[in-house]
């Protein structure tokens, strides 16, 4: 991976600190995407385009130009050798720099057994949010449509746990014209968000959107006839195990007519060394430990199921960056 | 400096994000330390001896495999290739992901010019000061007391500017037994500790702490008779340029006495290219260029001396990581 002097390795591990919040910021200050349209871009000129103070522009070019994400010519800026899969990757480092950065910062307190109590840690969840539209668009979606055009029945109504601001179920709604939707989340901003993007698409009269914990909602009439069941990046929440199977067995319950489960999450790395651990995976993992959320692995989520009432149908292995996959189920 | 393919060197990019986090815990923990002198560890016992949370130790120490820093195979760590030099750059890494995370976590909000009035960054200064207390004597004690046992006068008292803590005043008295000190920060916190440590070393009584920001300070009676000046680390900020010649003269003025003035600052890098830049350079140039302050070259502090109303008797480059000099600069 690297070469043998120490000093320089070293160098380039700290910059690469320095050069991963760059990425995010460049992301969201719209440089990605200039240099990947235009192959070019000059740090005047885009400062002024954009507002942003020169040198401290200048800065963030320095750094990503630091570990050849970009080559810079005084205020010249172009593509490096790695700025495609930087790019490709960037959803990633927002989750870590921006979404996360608060949890790495506070590393040597929130380890501490004394300070691991009550509400101990704290995310910024927009910035969270941000990043997991573009994970769950290129990590998820082509797989999940996949899944989805090779049902064996014409689905008539979705229910999508954990729905965010509710990009999957407006998708469905446009694939499949009779159907409707049922969006189930915790959090009341996101609710919002989806609300205005089913009413900006005219869905708003084939959706119902519900403000509510999966783990422990109550039956409601919306449920009934609800035939797919979706649920993403959410799953490892279900756990630890006998919360997980509880979970499984409840939503059988409330939703009697569901024919097929897609569940699609980031499992925990198995069998991979610690120096081979693609981008996000040592993030998304260390992060959960902080958290001290318990993330399982495939073969964790593969001994439940039945238990839970659900059949495996089929699995997909994604694996860009840790362990996705997606399960599908049905009712036992 | 890394191989061809660029997924793995994205990868290795993004995991060293992780793991300059978890270079500045692992130094706090105490972690760094019991590698360096019992050779290994073993993380049950030393999440128990520490009352540390198990999983979220283990990933911590998984962050530092990643990138060679340590090896580990199940809960045993042993020091890896790059352990070394990041033990004696543990301080850069802490002034970044510890002192400075919230500078960089903003950068988007920070470079736009709407943001940018006011007071608008935060740092951490107690883990700032933790970082620079270890990078002082790193960068500059093996020079400053080369400098200080060259001089051509006893000094009978010193007075060191922005002396924080009070390490080098006391480190100071204890080699000139005849000598006084005058300390002055702008921090009432650290003159607090400086004030402790004096009493504990037994100098209390010959030493005088000054709480006042060094820029605009008045004459006072304590400064007469001081011939050592000392300025460590703070010098940046008597700059942009017609500032730091007014305060050049304002010292010169201030402390009628002085017969030598030893400045030692870290000094914007000139002709490294970005890839080349060591630890801690682009840190510390790019983190003051999102703050706004004007970090001069070498060259802007020697264009200034003559107008201030000092010569420069020798300069001493030290170059560890971010152009660290001592000028010797005496009276005109």
């Amino acid at each position: 991976m690297t070469t043998g002097d120490p000093g320089n390795t070293v160098a380039y591990i700290y910059n690469s600190a320095v050069a991963a919040s760059a990425v995010s910021a460049a992301w969201e200050l719209g440089a990605l995407d200039q240099l990947d349209q235009r192959g070019s871009l000059d740090v005047h000129e885009f400062a002024a385009d954009h507002r942003l103070d020169v040198p401290a522009t200048l800065g963030l070019f320095r750094a990503l130009a630091s570990v050849d994400i970009v080559h810079r010519e005084d205020a010249k800026v172009v593509p490096g050798p790695h700025f495609a899969e930087t790019l490709r990757t960037r959803s990633f480092f927002h989750w870590l720099t921006r979404g996360s950065a608060e949890l790495f910062r506070r590393m040597p307190e929130l380890l501490r057994e004394e300070n691991r109590v009550g509400d101990f840690h704290r995310r910024d969840s927009a910035a969270i949010a941000r990043a997991c539209r573009e994970i769950s668009a290129f990590c998820y979606d082509p797989w999940f449509w996949e899944a989805v055009d090779g049902l064996d029945f014409a689905v008539s109504a979705v229910a999508d746990l954990g729905c965010g601001s509710g990009d999957r179920l407006i998708k469905l709604l446009e694939r499949r014209p009779g159907a409707r939707a049922v969006g189930v989340d915790i959090a009341r901003p996101a609710l919002d968000v989806a609300q205005e993007a089913a009413a900006a698409a005219g869905l708003a009269d084939r959706v119902t959107l519900l403000e509510a914990d999966v783990r422990t909602m109550e039956a409601r009439p919306e449920l009934a006839g609800v035939d797919l069941l979706t649920c993403f990046m959410m799953g490892h929440d279900f756990w630890p195990r006998d919360r997980c199977v509880d979970t499984l067995r409840r939503l059988r319950a409330l939703f009697p007519d569901a024919r097929r489960f897609l569940l699609g999450d980031a499992t925990r790395t198995v069998g991979v060394a610690d120096r081979d651990l693609p981008a996000f995976a040592l993030a998304f993992e260390c992060g959960h430990d902080i958290m001290g959320t318990f993330i399982p692995t495939a073969g964790d989520w593969e001994s439940v199921f039945e238990e839970g009432g659900w059949r495996l149908l089929r699995k997909h292995s994604i694996d860009i960056a840790v362990g996705e996959v997606i399960f599908e189920l049905e009712r036992l």
